[in-house]
């Protein structure tokens, strides 16, 4: 049986939710990102990145957000969470999962905790502001994907990009956050993810609102 | 035909690399970066994002370093370039390469350019200082995968991991840069992508050494 390493709220959300998507039996195991357990010997044999996500399969570990969900998506088929006959379909899905990874999700590293990239109060608050530029920069290219005739994120078909993207708007909306007012159908989205079951799911068994 | 999108030295040489394994014929267009020329409103059209690589195929095109080596090793098997007939064995060379693309390509941003993240020279050597030291962490973790039995990233298969890996080894082996003398598979591997031919092709067609 898989097993899903992760923290409350984290980046592993995504994983979370598409697990309930798919709606067979899994495991869940917390991971205290405060109180440092990410960093124990015991976690670090798991994954000696110290991050969560992490999932557990019958052939071992795999990590990075992308790779565990479209690793799911293929597994599971009938769930339809991506485009699995073709080669390029996929990718596309892949290219936007790879972007929030590699450029929207580094970005709150550095305005929730600018002491690790940077020494100095001044210091930190400068690094804050430029890094809470860029996450506006990139939600305001998100939103240009989005139409009333696109509600979600690669069209008309829910995808394992859509409750990754929800992460961040979860994030960008949670109080003292920038919010999405800015971004009426990246706000739309969030909503509407929100309101879907398997997110209610997840949210509830993390313990989250 | 296949068209890539790139500039010389930047991580678009593992694309280029990969490409120059195949061995089919394709296209290749500079994006000059230092002219600001992926901000203009025709490679705009390109790649919203304004980043190279991006790879133009007859279907659209595709960006996100993982996601165009990933596609071009299946849309190549005969180059064997990664385990294609696996889902997880695939996963798991993913997993390397978004590793590499969401964690160790970033720091070199700091590295190189801390006025992007940063204000004032004091916060940006305490920006770049902190980078350089997570690059040497990321160094050390990669130095684990290799032993004398395990040439390449994955072992003693070349796959896409392997030039992608490349790209950054260059990068820190470059004139004052922090080299890769404290990690010696590392180097090693450095040297043994160095002296294939493919590789030797993608840096004379980019003129670099």
């Amino acid at each position: 049986m898989l097993k899903l390493f992760y923290f409350p709220g984290a980046c592993s959300l995504a994983a979370h939710i598409v697990l309930e998507e798919i709606g067979e039996p899994y495991e869940r195991q917390l991971v205290n990102l405060r109180d440092g357990q990410q960093r124990s010997p015991e976690y670090l044999r798991t994954n000696p990145k110290g991050k969560v996500p992490a999932l557990l399969t019958e052939r071992g570990v795999l990590t990075e957000n992308p790779v565990i969900l479209g690793y799911l998506a293929r597994r599971y088929p009938a769930a339809q969470l991506a485009p699995l006959g073709d080669d390029f379909d996929f990718a596309v899905v892949q290219a936007f999962n790879t972007y929030l990874a590699t450029t929207l999700h580094p970005l709150y590293g550095r305005v929730n905790f600018p002491a690790r990239f940077v020494e100095g109060e001044e210091a930190g608050a400068s690094l804050r502001a430029k890094a809470a530029q860029a996450i506006d920069d990139c939600f305001r290219l998100i939103e240009q994907r989005f139409s009333d005739d696109r509600p979600y994120v690669h069209g008309s078909q829910y995808t394992i990009s859509d409750p990754y993207l929800y992460v961040f708007e979860r994030w960008t909306s949670r109080p003292g956050a920038a919010g999405l007012s800015r971004h009426p159908h990246v706000q739309a989205h969030h909503d509407r993810l929100q309101a879907r079951a398997a997110v209610q799911r997840a949210l509830a068994a993390e313990e989250l609102s």
